[in-house]
């Protein structure tokens, strides 16, 4: 286990993938041989206007129909027959809408992003040009899922908890599992279940503290993602605004997914996986929205 | 191989799911068994403004910054110390912008989407009822790629050519792989590559003609995806509108993958690889954006 | 005062202005010699995310920065020298949104909007065929402030008042003015000022009733609007959807203009004034955001 | 006529309204008494995808259709009897689409926006905090249409012709006009009047050149406005970028009405005119649309 407490500069001065570089061509042909069941799992919950987990400020996330039946004509006019047809939708949405993946340049901290990069290489119409999404290669990889809910012989952490590093080793030895570098590690707190039963309120959250992401970047592992909005606990553990993502995402360049659906990998005891994420190649983007597949 | 001329019914009256129904515990760790090196290959370009195959008519894909460093304030309106904060984006895109799934409700034709369902079930404000991109369940499978172009011995096949069902099966001869049912298939023109290389016009393109689509069915794939902009070739073959897409989409329930970047994968000569997608969980969607993930 | 019923085919069969045809050059010359100060009146409330009425379900309006000062480079390029360039936004946002103006073909009733036409002839890609909002000429009239609030002596109606034709005429007897065809008639609520003032719930609302509207529509005037986001009350009067929209949009072809600022009208007690409206020119727009003019 | 060169202070350190200051009570008065027709023309062209001035990088305008008739079991959820629904859309647009206005914060030059307000004020989620459109009240002035076009004896100046101070002069001698402080002069260039009609290229356009805006800003006038996409011309006099902006909108706090529609004033031979706009109160925006409203 690591003692660094940093990743900068670990892959370079110039590097912008972070721990995704821990995934190699060994990693993966070794994750494919985790699965026993063949079953897959979808990790991404709906993106639709209501019944979701939505911040307000980043305003209502919308599928608009662009084209239907109603626009027949269209189709004539290239020579369609009658009752033949095409239809089409506009997105309206936040990148961070629903299920997705923080790019390294989402958060900064003492003016600069993961490795050093300036924090304000982020303009309107180009986006970033340091960590955007668009550096994000295929994730492949072993995944981990430490279910602190069910460890802890509850449906869902209590609102606001914060998750400590004793709480996900104990989740982990209770599950008979070992973390290991390169791992992409699934937090467990039972909250977005409830969300979605009950529509509770969005705030406060379970998640991890700032001493569990700690240990997670000493595990080295290549990705950390959760069923809540942030990862981390909000409020925030200490009062320090982003202190998870600070560490994770800004210090040790460990990508994070927000808003997974756990439900049926936790209900499966499935707790080693295959997981593969294809972000979005959004150029410049901060984050994107992901159905991240999980294999049995 | 099987003769029928519609998948209507095959997996019954209410069925969304189509061809993908063919994808079961079996077949997906048969498929984790294809690769041999590891590599990961993105099969997804870049969602932006220019430089990609846009119709105009679907308008301007757009990402735009909704908050940077200037929007410091707000995080120390949330308890932030100077020099920390967020970036986030805004998206506006068309579900069929970039490398994207068509969702089996897309097309129509004789009034009636895959299976029957009618073809009038896409409101704006609810979209697909039956049928929309939230359907897709995670894909896992064997990915086959099918190299018109390299067997033809050319770098991109000429614009508008019609791709035959003998042009499938010459190409599979070549590269010595027979199709097999359930199996995910990706037909390479080499159009992408000169078109990201040259931003020559959009239109006409090659693609796969009725025929050829025909012959995919019969062979019982579970998915097609092309490296231009409808799988089929524009302008339409035998001049019937969206052809193509009826035979795969609407009479067959075969999902479909358009603008895929399958460059380094012909390059490698990876013709038999894994392939992972994870849709977007969009309700009601016609179209999702995607990346697939390969592994050789 | 007429006792017509309905202004279908008053202005020809295929009439797609409705009782904006009451406004001639005359009028608009008489128009002009009411003002007595020249004090000008904004009536529009701001475009923004929030603090303002928003139907939840039409999403959240929001103004995005396209392009600042963090994008020069984009000057520069074009020929700019450091230190010179541009801001830019890009607007998302209902066409309902704000204070604004509905389209003749923005409700139907018996499967027919106004004069007649098919209720059904709105598409997702072209939008209105028949009175879209881009049928809507620059309108100046004659405006008439009914001052419900102050003639009942309150500073805003209960949540959920109905309006009466009495009420209306009260009100108009207070202030000793008279109706009279062709006039752009305000109703005032003081539901806005006190939302604005509280953040209250958005509904119930007051407005004006089903009566009151017909009593409007035998006055003949052009144009109705109101400091609510309706003009009628909700709940509905009567329990009927929309009822008031019914009889003054789709029998009577009298425009709407919802979400008024009248409070600077209301506290210097200008009842008569010259109102001009230039709504945006959204080809087959069923609204359009406007901040009329007044001038007392 | 004044020799200032700058109108920075005039109004105060504090002032976001710049030239608009120039409109009084009494000129408003004046102005009403200017129309002789009562005739009303809308200066506004369509906001549509296709068929009008857009610049390519700020995207394709956008009404999407977000509820219509095939939604109509919202309605009956709400209450509504069969048959009985609305029709609604969602607007993606630029806030510099179509016609439309631009505030004061929309251009700087050495790092300031007009009055001296620093140029990095505009931040993408609040906007622009100083000299956004919100602070323009409502517009209502003498309208003086300078005819350059017509007093040349062509239909539509050459492509980037660059006009100068002695053509404006002429025009107005040619009309029998003299400006006078505070008027709201519109320049005729004939150039949208062809796009329109011929849709020819967008670039490059006739429009005034730095010497004549200088002349425009001592003759005091509080708005100017064209029929072309920037009032200057493109490419820019002098090879300046943004120099016709920077005279009027940075240096005077001028502000700029662009791809206005001239043609019917124009035909009508009405040079003198009331005008009224009322600019969309976006917190924080860069510009508005707006139809300008002129009677004659």
């Amino acid at each position: 286990m690591s003692t660094r407490e940093s990743n900068w500069g670990r892959w370079g001065e110039s590097d912008e993938k972070g721990a995704l570089n821990l995934l190699t061509q060994e990693s993966v042909l070794a994750a494919l041989k985790i699965p026993r069941t063949g079953k897959r799992y979808s990790l991404g919950i709906p993106i639709q206007r209501s019944g979701v987990p939505n911040m307000e400020y980043r305003g209502t996330p919308q599928r608009l129909t662009m084209i239907n039946h109603d626009d027949e004509a269209m189709a004539q006019a290239n020579g369609g027959v009658p009752g033949v047809g095409a239809h089409e939708d506009q997105l309206v949405m936040p990148s961070h809408t629903s299920t997705h993946m923080d790019a390294l340049c989402h958060v900064y901290s003492d003016h600069k992003i993961y490795n050093g990069h300036p924090h304000d290489g982020v303009s309107p119409y180009s986006g970033a040009d340091k960590c955007g999404i668009e550096n994000v290669d295929p994730i492949v990889g072993r995944g981990v899922l430490i279910d602190v809910a069910a460890a802890a012989g509850v449906d869902v952490l209590p609102a606001g908890h914060v998750i400590t590093r004793e709480e996900l080793r104990h989740a982990l030895d209770v599950q008979g599992v070992a973390l290991a570098a390169g791992d992409l590690v699934l937090i467990r707190t039972g909250w977005l279940e409830e969300f979605m039963r009950t529509q509770s309120e969005l705030l406060p959250q379970p998640g991890i503290g700032i001493d569990a992401a700690k240990y997670l970047a000493e595990c080295d592992v290549a990705l950390v993602g959760s069923d809540n909005s942030a990862v981390e606990a909000i409020p925030f553990d200490q009062d320090v605004y982003l202190g998870g993502h600070i560490v994770l995402l800004v210090d040790n360049g460990i990508h994070l997914v927000e808003n997974l659906d756990l439900k049926e990998l936790a209900s499966d005891k499935c707790h080693e996986f295959l997981l593969a994420i294809g972000a979005l190649n959004i150029t410049g983007g901060t984050a994107s929205p992901v159905t991240p597949v999980a294999v049995g």
